[in-house]
């Protein structure tokens, strides 16, 4: 069978990730762009297509299937990012159009945590299942929905919002301006500040952690503190994976999915996030699901997945 | 074009209602048993399948296109009720196969909120739409999800408990042995004890229901006290449309419906119940869906909707 060949683009507010990938998943070769050194989509699309045209010319690849992108706000029914708050070029973005102009190929956009869903599905350990969600921890927190093997785009293409499901009613502060979002406790920001919460309350705390400011500390310390013992990490991740468990024993009532999957720097933690995500998510599980949903790691790398996930987009049924 | 007729059955704990549906969303006639009076399966049935031979025979259908069943607990992939909780027949109910042993015709079954929706779908206001979720308020909250167009079953053929979405963590008990679900505080007993709640901490009050026992309090009545300007019955649904309000919009974060549908008893309050809702679900729903979900009551009469919706249950893709 010949080799086909495709291209998959990460948009992250700081960096571009693009990768040529062939049709069995593997990435061939890869190259970067400084999203933040850009403010205008004209140069940033041009310097885009630098280095996809690189891609294949250095790889010996005359065409490729298309161009699939995860973004934040990237919105699968018009190919456009919407407004992306954590992007310097501001307003509605047309990449679709813009790509066209160097390139007659399929462009097809999707919110970064879609991608991962998708690449999880189409390359990764959800191949074959019909339903299932991602769930991506990072700066903010993302899902993807899968029902009857297909991604949930809903009628605007904004569907699979759950970081932004109310988990505590007025609960904690949120970036989105409303309060109590699962993204506000959940979030590597939500895990720093449980955790700064928590060594404020404890005076006599003299942990790892113990002089490192709260505006210096991040949820991987965090976590490196919990696997080397330190008790108020290890509470930190304790609180992290019960509202994490509710999150998720509330997406099942939704769609009785077979699996949830996680992924993202505060996931890679391991054991501290992952026991008392799953006593969690037993705990909180209606009776009539128990036993039907596996809670796991994504079996792809967050580095891989980003690229696989935008690439098989473009696999995706229309 | 040549009618053609189905059964929908819409089978509660209380009583068992039939009717023959024509294509075009008639219901021909009609009949009635008392589910609680059985705890077997086979006669429960065989007098199910008499009145069915009865509203053929008297409306002289000699042909159907099949009998569609809503159910609490019914399963769509299994043809079964399991393990009912309000049905006084017991355990894994085989209704498909106990019904083929009558007659060699489709059968088809789903839970009751389920159903619901899908009649909303081919015969009410949902038709043409891909993307909406239905609420149902009775005894219990149930809900119905669909997507691009089709009804969500899950891997297990229990999707859409919304009703059991865990909305205050560790909040009022669930009669499902939980805590905090959207059912404790949105359904008819959950409003009820709303009220009693709040009459408890007001002793002074003064309104319609101050002699009516506790044990004696309906959300119908609620329901009259508020619409007749009843103050501790207005607060009771400006509450109640507050949770609710909070539920629909993290509902909405999951698919990204055009509309939410709300049925059954306490929605017919109207505005008492609505108006909170509605502003409650604008101050919880997320910013990137503001005014793109329409929020409304069912167009169909909850004692006409559960028998189409059991019917409709026939046409669904599968």
């Amino acid at each position: 069978m010949n080799n086909t060949f495709a291209i998959g683009i990460d948009i992250g507010g700081t960096n571009t990730d693009m990768g040529l990938v062939r049709n069995d998943g593997k990435i061939m070769a890869r190259k970067n762009l400084p999203t933040g050194a850009y403010t205008e989509l004209e140069p940033y699309v041009r310097d885009i297509m630098g280095c996809v045209k690189a891609l294949m010319d250095e790889n010996s690849v005359a065409a490729i299937e298309g161009i699939g992108i995860g973004a934040p706000n990237g919105n699968f029914y018009t190919g456009c990012v919407d407004n992306a708050p954590n992007l310097t070029i501001k307003g509605v973005l047309n990449f679709e159009e813009e790509i066209h102009k160097y390139m007659d190929v399929p462009v097809l956009l999707s919110n970064d945590a879609n991608a991962a869903a998708y690449g999880e599905l189409v390359y990764g350990a959800a191949k074959g299942l019909d339903h299932f969600i991602m769930f991506t921890l990072g700066t903010g927190v993302g899902s993807g929905v899968v029902v009857d093997g297909k991604l949930v785009h809903g009628s605007t293409g904004g569907a699979g919002e759950l970081g932004h499901n109310i988990l505590v009613p007025h609960g904690r502060q949120c970036s989105c301006g409303r309060q109590g979002c699962l993204e506000a406790y959940t979030s590597a920001r939500g895990i720093v500040k449980t955790f700064c919460d928590l060594r404020h309350d404890t005076p006599n705390y003299d942990g790892a952690l113990k002089d490192v400011a709260d505006a210096e500390v991040t949820s991987k310390m965090i976590g490196d503190a919990a696997n080397a013992g330190d008790t108020l990490a290890i509470k930190t991740y304790e609180m992290t994976g019960d509202w994490l468990g509710l999150a998720m024993a509330n997406a099942v009532t939704f769609s009785a999915p077979e699996a949830i999957f996680l992924m993202g720097g505060p996931a890679n933690v391991g054991e501290p996030l992952l026991r008392p995500l799953r006593a969690a998510f037993d705990k909180y599980l209606l009776n009539i699901y128990q036993g039907s949903v596996d809670v796991r790691v994504s079996s792809l790398a967050s580095n891989v997945v980003a690229i696989l996930g935008a690439a098989a987009l473009l696999k995706m049924p229309r």
